[in-house]
Formats: C-alpha cells, sequence, structure tokens
C-alpha cells in the first residue's frame, strides 16, 4: 500500500493580518526564516513522500503561487477547489482523486501553514502512523499540550493499542471542542487528553466509507464528481456541485462519529502559527527573542520596550516606553494592538471587510 | 519707519520625527490641514507685510524647498546661513541685511514652524508691537499660559506702559528659564507670566546697539560679513567666519540682559506645535477629535481604542485596545509611544544618529 500526502492549502490566516491577505494567504508568507508556511510543509515530507505522492488542495486564486513554491510537485497535483467549504469536503475532494490513482491509498492529510520544529520526529511518526492506519484504523496526530489553551480542540485518548515504531498508540475515546479555560486546565492535568492538530492518516478507502456512512449527501455529490474523473466534465460539474456543498469541519463531520479512531500523542515542537502572539511563542522558543523580551523581525529601534513582538518589513519601526504590544508593518498596512488581545485582529479583519476596505482585505 | 518681517526657518522639528527628517524639515511638513507650516507662517502675515518685506533665514539644504513654498518672496530674500548657530547669530544676519537695504527698519522677529490660530489678533498685535518698537523698546510677544507649561520659557511683566492699539504693554521683569512643575504652576497662577514665543519686534538699529553692547565679539565678526554684503566677497566671507560664530540662542545672548525691553501678553491660540502631544492637543482644539477621544490623520480603523493620536500619511493604521497612544507612519518609518513620553522621540532620533542610520534621520 503506496503512502500519499494530501497537504490542505486553504485558507488565509486571518488573525496574521496585515501580513496575511486574500491575495497573499499565511501558507505563502516567510514567517519564520526565509522559506514560506508552504515551503516549510514541503520541507519536512520531502524524505517520506516522492513529489509525485504529494497532493495539494488550494484554491484556485492561490494554486499558482503555490505551485510556483513547490515545483517539484506535478502540476496536476495541485487540486483546485472553486471555493473553500471546511476542511471535510477539501478531504473528500482530494481522497476521490487518490482513489482513482491508488485504490488501496494511505492518505496523510497534512497542513500548509503550521510549524513542527522537530522534523525527524515527525517523519518518523507519520510512518507509523501509516503502519497503524493499514488495519483500518482512522488515525490522528495528537499534539501533548505545553500550556491549557483554549484555542485548540483536544483529544481524549482511551485505553492502548500495540505501539507502532516506538510510538504508544490509543483508541480516541472523544474529541472535545475547544474548552474553557477551567476545563483545558483539568483536561491537560489529567494526561489524558492531546490537541487536535488537524493531521490524520488513513486508508483512502476507509475515509470514503466514513463519508458514505456519515455525510451521505456529501458522499453522493462526491461519487458524481469522481465518475466525471479525468474527463471534459470534471471543471463544470465541480464547479456545479461545489456551491451546493455543505461546510462542514472534517472533526465534527467525519471524527467524532467514526469507527476505529486511534491517536498518537506526539512532541514533535508543533505549532499553528495561529495569531501574531502564537508566532511570537514560537520564535522565542527558536531562540528569536532578546534581553527584554521583544521578538523582533526587521529594523526595530527601541527605548524601553519589553515583552513586545514587532514583526516588520522593509521599514524601520521605532518605539518607546511600550509592554506587551504587538505591531506588524506590511505592505499598506500597520497593527498595533496588545498581546493579550491579539485574537481580536480576526474582528478587526471582518470590520473591514464590512466597511468595503478591499483594498487592505 | 517700514515694517519688515524676518521669517526664522532653520531647525528640522526632531521631536516630529518620524514625519521630520533633516530634508523634510517640520516647517515644509502639512501637519494642519494642507499647508505646510511655512505656508501658514506666510498667509497669516500677508496682509501685514509685502512679499518684498518678508526675508527669511533658513540653511542651504532647505532654501530653495522653502522658496517653492512662497514663490511671492523674492529669492534674494532668503538669506542662506551656512549652518546653524542658534536664534542670535540667525536674527543678527538677518538683521545687517534689513539695515543695509533701511538702516530705520522696524524688524518683525517670526517663526517658520509655530501655529497661530486667531490669526486676525496676530496681526493686530504686530501692528502694536511695531509702535511699541518705534521709540526704541525691544517687544516681545508673550503668550497667555493656557497650563503650567513646563516646556516653555517663561516671561514676567512689570510695571505697565501705555497701550498700544488696544494691548497692555508692559515693562519685562525678567525672562525665565523653563521652569519645573512646582515653579510653572506658581508662575501661572500669579497672573505675571507669559510663554516666550520666541517672536520679537524692535528697531533694526536697536538689537544691532544690543549686539554690540552684549555680544561684541559676535558683533566684531557680524561687522566683517556687513562689510562685503552685496559684493562677491560676501559668501566666501561668510562661509569663513560663520563656522566660528559662538552658537547662542537671543534669549540668553540678549534679551536678558537688554535695555528698554516690553512685553504684549497676547491671546493668538499660539502652539509651538512641538511634539506629537502639542499637535494633538492642537488638533483636538480645532475640532478633530472623535467621541473616543482620538485624533486621527489619515486611514485608521479601530477596535476599543481612544485618547490616542494616529498619524499616517497613505497607510492604513489598525489598532485595538490602545489608550493615550502616539502612532506615526511617516515615509519609511513608523512611531509607537505613550503620549505621555513623547518628549523621548528626541532621544530617539540622537539614538539612530549614534547608530549611524542615516537613512532614517
Amino acid at each position: 500500500m503506496a503512502f500519499y500526502a494530501l497537504i490542505m492549502a486553504g485558507g488565509t490566516g486571518t488573525r496574521l493580518w496585515p501580513a496575511s491577505r486574500r491575495d497573499r494567504p499565511k501558507q505563502s508568507l516567510r514567517l519564520i526564516g526565509n522559506r514560506t508556511m508552504f515551503e516549510h510543509a514541503i520541507d519536512r515530507i520531502a524524505p517520506v513522500f516522492q513529489p509525485e505522492q504529494i497532493l495539494v488542495v488550494a484554491g484556485s486564486e492561490h494554486t499558482s503561487d503555490l505551485s510556483d513554491q513547490a515545483p517539484e510537485v506535478p502540476a496536476q497535483n495541485f487540486i483546485i477547489e472553486p471555493m473553500g467549504r471546511g476542511t471535510a469536503p477539501a478531504i473528500g475532494l482530494g481522497a476521490i482523486h487518490l482513489r482513482r490513482r491508488d485504490p488501496d491509498a494511505i492518505m496523510a492529510v497534512l497542513t500548509a501553514d503550521h510549524f513542527i520544529a522537530d522534523i525527524e520526529r515527525f517523519r518518523a511518526v507519520l510512518q507509523a502512523a501509516a503502519e497503524v492506519a493499514r488495519d483500518g484504523h482512522l488515525v490522528t496526530l495528537g499534539i501533548e499540550p505545553t500550556s491549557p489553551s483554549t484555542g485548540y480542540g483536544y483529544i481524549q485518548q482511551g485505553e492502548g493499542l500495540d505501539q507502532a515504531d516506538g510510538f504508544d498508540v490509543y483508541n480516541v475515546e472523544r474529541f472535545a471542542e475547544k474548552p474553557d479555560e477551567e476545563t483545558a486546565v483539568r483536561m491537560v492535568e489529567s494526561g489524558d487528553y492531546t490537541w487536535n492538530s488537524g493531521m490524520f492518516v488513513w486508508r483512502v478507502d476507509r475515509i470514503m466509507e466514513e463519508f458514505e456512512r456519515q455525510m451521505p449527501d456529501f458522499y453522493i455529490q462526491l461519487a458524481e464528481v469522481e465518475g466525471v474523473l479525468g474527463t471534459h466534465g470534471y471543471q463544470p460539474t465541480l464547479q456545479r456541485i461545489w456551491p451546493r456543498v455543505d461546510k462542514q469541519a472534517i472533526d465534527y463531520g467525519v471524527m467524532e462519529g467514526a469507527r476505529n479512531v486511534a491517536v498518537i500523542p506526539v512532541d514533535i515542537g508543533w505549532s499553528d502559527v495561529g495569531s501574531w502572539g502564537s508566532l511570537a511563542e514560537l520564535l522565542a522558543r527558536m531562540g528569536n527573542r532578546d534581553e527584554q523580551g521583544n521578538v523582533v523581525v526587521g529594523e526595530h529601534v527601541v527605548i524601553d520596550t519589553e515583552n513586545s513582538m514587532v514583526f516588520g518589513d522593509d521599514r524601520l519601526i521605532a518605539t518607546i516606553g511600550l509592554d506587551s504590544v504587538v505591531i506588524v508593518d506590511a505592505g499598506d498596512a500597520v497593527l498595533v494592538c496588545p498581546m493579550d488581545r491579539e485574537q481580536e485582529v480576526r474582528d478587526l479583519v471582518h470590520r473591514l471587510e464590512r466597511e468595503g476596505k478591499k483594498k487592505y482585505l
């Protein structure tokens, strides 16, 4: 059974505005070093998958840019979604492409815009997860929590299964939605919970079986697209069907009710790089924090400023007397925001949408 | 006796960085409406002085730009200082040019980078001051204090002289340097003190007499330049002499020890626009403050931000959860600083100088 990667490269990373924009989404940003998030995602799996075995699902407006970033991946491996419908449809679309190519395929669903520091261990767990998936398990990669975060969903592990390549494997007891702080503390202290990373490994026939059982309407839509795969009818059919597909996340649509779900808890230095605070933490962990606790990208001149995140482009950012503030200078916009309110960047972007300020989106 | 204006247009306005730069000094900035500070300075005196009666002292690097802003002022009325030596030498240089043109001239020393809201009253007091100067008084315009500012020098008034055109005129008791807060409160409460605006009116022969008496070394240097005025020897002589001239402010060098000094207290809506906080106060007074207490120039999108100053150019500035912060986006630099530390912008600029970051100066 051959092993394939399906990289989910939709989404824009709203909370990383003003760096992230509609036409310059998070996966194309150079947030960490000189490689884009998508380039990091390709780099770290290169030894595990041949370029021909890497598929990418992305929106039509981003495909060409992403293809430029990974020229070794064949152009036909970029699967274009007419519009984003959530992770379940994106995975379904990838799955029918893969099933047609190899009905026995094992597929790893991976993300284009997360960061993983311990690449070696990540590669190892992918191989281990493929072993576990071989017998029909839907395998999730659970991130061992480093804090009681309220920003992630959690996976509760049940009884242990066998080890695979030295990794412990557990049945999944349940998937828990993003918790409140009290619940998060309790879950993390119990030792039974890991963060849901959104990375999965399974046989393509098993995930199709779950779509059929749990999302039957979507499965029928998907089957119609699958029926014309490789013909001139594919594009028109996809364009016709996709707007009618219900939005659904794979967690709620499939994983919570699926059979034979396993989790492998891992410590791979994972970060979703979901917001400026999250990026600041990651860069700090990688040693990019100065003695005043500032994380700075770009040119910064500073008087008495501490614990702040300064993310610049080619302009100088000067600060006096700030503590725990995020400043981002990107393109035609500047953001200034206290670190503890960085989640509200999303609201700001929605406001720009409401006010019709399209040039800044 | 004809009445002339000498506009002092040296200086760069360091505390207004990053808007102010060496090659784009404060007097050339559009801080208030669509006119530069220098254009405002020319506009408000236009009905009082013919363009031929307006002289401007400026540094060589700024003269051409200033001349473009006031094309009606004859080019030869722009007097170039090889380098800034403080206000006393600048006034001295202007004075010899004026004395040559009209030994009986009355001159008003005015500023190029301050703002005056009540232009009509300002014009009236200039005329009144010229009357008082006619008999030999050195007249200073004292600004009636609106707060116990520690940022200005103060003038203590003594016994009253006659009224002139409806303005009260006083002998000057003394000039006081920038006070500490306690002293400032006491001075303002006494009612005897006004702010030293740096605007003066006097007969040119009287100020030359004071230079001769109080700054005899400088007077000799000045006389040497005056001796070659209008000849080919002027530029080389000025270039040779000026580097040796001691730096001196007119207040310390002349006014404190001068004879027959008068002050006219005025309320003309004056602001030195010396810093971002000062500009914010001025713009707020002029009605440019929103319901959250923010003063905004340029495009701003905001969540829960109050009492802040946002001064943008052609880019969007977005803020979340800020209170009393100054944000300035100008050219290739961005400044973020709490309102109560805006005086430290000067330190920031000195730091850029020390670190050799010339492109931002």
